[in-house]
């Protein structure tokens, strides 16, 4: 039997949804010789760990009740009373954190999985890697900060599995990293990554104003707490920008030119989220519903599209005795999210919360590879963490 | 540096792109702490071997000499004369690949490569599973034989990678396993397996008579030796085997419903490659036709559509603490080889060499993961082996 030991930072819908796929799949993981034992939760204010990380786990009652008291919003800090554990808050939980890195570094390994969408966690997270520490990521935050970051993060590239960054469960980083490490040159990626604003649209196309929707959206779950942050295409950046990284470009988050649906008089340092919801937003009905029009005029429709393009190479090909060349002239890197685009088939698919992307490589020139599916919500993105940390496995043995 | 010695079986056009790939992506390969040592390479006939397997092994230009030889239909026997090696013949083959295994396994392990499309490595292969060898598949014969030498391959699933079987390089068992190992049940899997004839049907809609068409993709190498291993279905059904048996479906090859694009009076059995081609083909070329014209009429195209569906499992939800529960009723698979289908949008897609998988679980069930872009050929299949070996990494560290 394999043991992987975990931390979980991060008990939002994400985190909590983990926590009941582990549960569940219990009998599944005991088939492939794999023991998940979950040593320590936090959030942001709180942490919980079991007495002795080398020996003890939480049991799975004692996670259920961890995610009832989540998720009615209460603190990590009524667990005391449930069961055996060590209840921690402030300064002490980065000092815990360590500590169990620590300990554990030395004997079975730990996985640090990260669930949450804080940018806090990425100095916890760098210096578990010194460690040696596993770390799993759903939170794009800690591969979208500095590039100094970034390279810390990658430097063992097998000890990091963030499959969820990009469309939560669907197999985009995994695919990406088998195509790369191949020796197949990817020189384009294009694709609409949000499944936000997937769904905001097909809605708006569908005739109802774009207000109206947005507010629907949020009510939903489907934005973000501020819906702005998805409205300004940040988030969708972000998941370009970690893909842009992957393909080996050295840049930063401002280097990415974003159309944002919103002016900057609507923005958070002009008004806040319920004056934006009343008074801003129905201001943009107008001028959606007018490129929504001029689209479909063309059999179009709109989406946020994201294009990485490379042209750092040129292969030339020797077939003779099967050698090939690579030529390196000067870098050009594009990334842009466009918001109408002029292809009339593979648009028109997307319906609702669907995310599509086609990659393009010397294998996949003619005909991409396309992945295509359901791209967001909690019970997709907690299922490709937990086929992540499964995948890890190996360095636990 | 992690160092994985290889052994290769088959050295066809996808063996020999592999050793391609392999030295073009040393460089590659060195950044990630990989060094792949080629130690042994084998054919139906012949074998050759590094002298000492645990010290040495072989260089690029003696592996390009390999290629260069095999590409134009000579022996490995030759290779005697371009360096140190030892050849064995007949018999030898099995004991030399064995003892090789037994040698490397008690100390750094061995990858087995079967890159040949012949059932006569099944032996081989299950013997090196007892001494704990990894196994890499680009061949479907391995797992579309009997149950039992299923269950030999797959009983360290850790240890086999088989990605090039379904699709070319194309993610397809890797995103079924990720699928699977995160507890989201499978139910159902539609696709075009079969780029073969995908491209003939492509080329028929086009207006090229049936005949014409199958006679000049053998030209091009696009279909097997004998064109009826693609038109009887069966490629399509070991592809459709493989599919249902990861999804847990223990049945064998004779299970699945083919309908075959020439009567039995055509078969193998009945007339020679020579005969069919030049007598038995042009005979189906009215009927092919008049299908095609009866699915044009319907907006629709002809495709060979594989369906794995699964009633087995039932799944009820009580969201109440996460659990759910699982219902196992009757069990009905339906493993079926369709050529008409009425779907109008995403078959009209399939063009040339292409193909393309849905996926549908719990995550995706409205909308689908969806797998598509090209998948055959030499290049792509042996690209998806590659990354298949390099994943193997953390097993030799």
């Amino acid at each position: 039997m394999i043991y992987i030991p975990l931390l979980l930072m991060g008990c939002g819908g994400v985190g909590r949804q983990l926590l009941c796929h582990i549960i569940s799949g219990r009998h599944l993981h005991s088939k492939l010789g794999v023991r998940l034992r979950v040593i320590g939760v936090c959030d942001s204010k709180s942490m919980v760990a079991v007495p002795n990380v080398l020996t003890s786990e939480f049991g799975d009652e004692f996670l259920l009740q961890l995610c009832e008291i989540k998720s009615r919003g209460s603190s990590l800090q009524e667990l005391a009373n449930f069961g055996d554990c060590q209840v921690f808050s402030g300064q002490e939980i980065s000092r815990k954190v360590i500590d169990v890195a620590t300990t554990l570094s030395k004997s079975n390994g730990l996985a640090l999985v990260d669930c949450s969408a804080s940018s806090q966690t990425i100095e916890l997270l760098s210096r578990a890697i010194d460690l040696d520490c596993c770390v799993v990521l759903a939170n794009k935050k800690p591969l979208t900060s500095s590039l100094e970051d970034y390279d810390k993060f990658v430097s063992q590239p097998r000890r990091i599995r963030h499959e969820s960054t990009v469309g939560a469960g669907l197999p985009v980083i995994s695919t990406i990293n088998r195509i790369i490490s191949s020796g197949d040159p990817i020189y384009r990626i294009i694709g609409s990554l949000s499944g936000t604003l997937g769904y905001v649209m097909s809605e708006v196309e569908g005739g109802k104003p774009f207000s109206q929707v947005v507010t629907a959206a949020k009510g939903l779950g489907y934005t973000e707490p501020d819906p702005r942050d998805d409205l300004s295409g940040m988030d969708v950046a972000r998941k370009a920008l970690i893909l842009a990284r992957l393909l080996g470009h050295c840049i930063n988050l401002n280097s990415i030119k974003v159309e944002s649906l919103y002016p900057v008089e609507m923005g958070p340092d002009a008004m806040s989220v319920e004056e934006f919801l009343v008074n801003g937003l129905p201001l943009l009905d107008k001028d959606i519903q007018k490129r929504i029009v001029k689209a479909s005029s063309n059999g179009n429709v709109l989406r946020y599209v994201c294009l990485i393009e490379d042209s750092r190479y040129i292969y030339i090909y020797i077939f003779f005795f099967f050698f090939f060349l690579k030529l390196r002239p000067s870098s050009s890197i594009d990334i842009r999210l466009h918001f109408l685009l002029g292809v009339k088939s593979a648009y028109k698919k997307l319906r609702k919360i669907q995310l599509w992307l086609e990659i393009y490589s010397r294998c996949y020139s003619e005909q991409p590879l396309v992945i295509q599916g359901a791209g967001a919500g909690n019970d997709t993105t907690a299922a490709g963490v937990l086929a992540d940390i499964l995948d890890l496995q190996d360095l636990f043995s």
